[in-house]
């Protein structure tokens, strides 16, 4: 007893490790999703994964208290259900019962942003926070919300889709249907558009030129044309921290975090992004005269995120007694 | 026993009232706070005024619980104090020890937008709801948020801040120091100047003649004189319910809350309001299929929310054990 498996699954891999109470990864394997395949073969592979690594792990199933399970879309983790997932052939997909047909273990589900979250919050960024947020910068913008040391993520197990918050009134269209949401100005693919944007309306900026080395847009451009001295890379750069501190600052003040983490590849870049990013976020919350503030730290726990938090939310399930059977 | 006194302190008048256990207000005393004075005797009357309305419910000190207080500003329930507040003479006010030393109960105290929350989901149009918003569309925009029956307002306990979140990127200044927040666009206010602005360019607009009968500009000039056919004049409540759709669905994408509850006297407009609101609303939000859906209602506590809500602020404290001495 004592220990926890964590499975990520993704569009592109399913992951599982063990990991122990404290949040420390002790191994971990790796498979292709086939996300082409029928949902039963793709969830038996999960089964087949985890027990895997218990025994990669030198454990026994009794060794284990539960798995858990971090998933694009949206769970229902009292049925033991995927609801809904919109890239992967899941629609009320019954994980639990048909984990547990591979492997006898209490099974947990809750969303992938949600297990980064508390996967920082045992293990990382914001250890000893009980309340934190964490957004990650990708392809879209991901959100997860800690309350109490308990995944919040609201009435029917959705939220939070931060990612999802209106920021530019009637600005770019974004692909849950609303326009000028968070993600379409703080996402890597945003800041590679806004790159894209700048670089056509100048020709002669170096952007251009750098892009040709790259071979196609992407967010580490305006980095590289900026420090090469690029003027409009800089603007470039300025833009996106200035959208991107604005939705910081917007979950700030919805959430009040004791820490919010803030994590994804961008985040490379270090000082030329995190600088700015810092300075424009902590001037703008709503802190009244004496009141405690926010602190802004970068995601730590990189690739292995999904799998500790699936782990860790799994036990804190575990800890409050519920059934996951 | 089984009672709760709560404290609904403004800018203008100070209000007591005793609550049974379900949220039933049983009497209500008001006298003016007259803010001007000090810290010390305004403090001193809430105490005061408490004893009183015990008295006046024809009940005993020891048969109240205790005295819970809903305050403008930042709240330290833990301290005992209020840590600031933008419009009233206090700074780390200790008012636990100063309004012990008149009525010798527990003494809890939250925001004032928290307790309208919080009496909304005991006794009002979230009852029943373990998770809720209440958005108060007001002077400004306040938003309280009930997570597990209790009141989420942070680490800090300067939450939720979400009517100062950015909708409009860049927009119109904010008393907070950022351009664009959700207030400045779906606050009783914000309609007024919308409404103020559209009668500028548009002379001929009926907006000009309804405001004449008024005296003022206000939020209440559009809607009469859309009734009378003003076109100029739907276009501003078209364009408002927009803004404030905007707002509630990124209330929803954030929170997740199993009922939206929204206030303020611009709700008095019935229809004309409520149902563009409700339907550009609940078209945006980001729910995958076969996932439950927030509900939109009205706000139903009215002028008593701020006492009802302090006392149940109270009683929430009183049941988890915290302490109020």
């Amino acid at each position: 007893m004592g220990y926890y498996c964590g499975i990520d699954l993704g569009g592109t891999n399913i992951k599982a490790g063990i990991v122990d109470g404290e949040g420390k990864l002790l191994n971990k394997l790796s498979i292709k999703t086939r996300a082409e395949r029928s949902m039963e073969e793709i969830i038996h592979d999960m089964g087949k994964l985890a027990s895997d690594a218990i025994k990669d792990a030198g454990l026994d199933v009794k060794d284990i208290e539960c798995i858990g399970i971090g998933s694009p879309g949206t769970p229902d983790n009292d049925e033991g259900l995927l609801v809904y997932s919109s890239n992967l052939p899941f629609n009320k997909a019954p994980m639990r019962k048909l984990i547990r047909e591979v492997v006898d273990l209490p099974v947990y589900i809750d969303n992938d942003a949600n297990c980064a979250a508390m996967a920082e919050a045992v293990a990382g960024a914001a250890k000893g926070a009980k309340d934190s947020v964490t957004i990650t910068l990708g392809t879209g913008v991901g959100a997860g919300v800690i309350v109490n040391g308990r995944i919040f993520s609201g009435f029917n197990q959705a939220g939070s889709e931060f990612g999802h918050t209106v920021l530019v009134s009637g600005g770019v269209q974004c692909g849950c249907g609303r326009k000028g949401c968070f993600e379409q100005y703080a996402s890597a693919t945003a800041l590679a558009r806004m790159t894209r944007e700048a670089a056509e309306a100048n020709p002669d900026s170096l952007l251009n030129k750098v892009k040709e080395d790259f071979g196609e847009w992407n967010a580490q451009i305006a980095f590289v044309a900026m420090k090469q001295g690029d003027k409009v890379a800089a603007q470039v750069v300025d833009s996106y921290t200035d959208y991107l501190a604005d939705g910081l600052a917007n979950a700030i003040n919805a959430f009040m975090p004791e820490i919010l983490v803030v994590g994804g590849g961008v985040c490379n870049e270090g000082d030329p992004l995190l600088i700015p990013m810092r300075e424009k976020t902590m001037s703008r919350p709503y802190f009244g005269p004496g009141v405690a503030k926010t602190r802004i730290e970068l995601a730590q726990m990189g690739n292995d995120a999904g799998i500790v938090g699936a782990a860790m939310m799994g036990k804190s399930c575990v800890d409050d007694g519920k059934n996951g059977k």
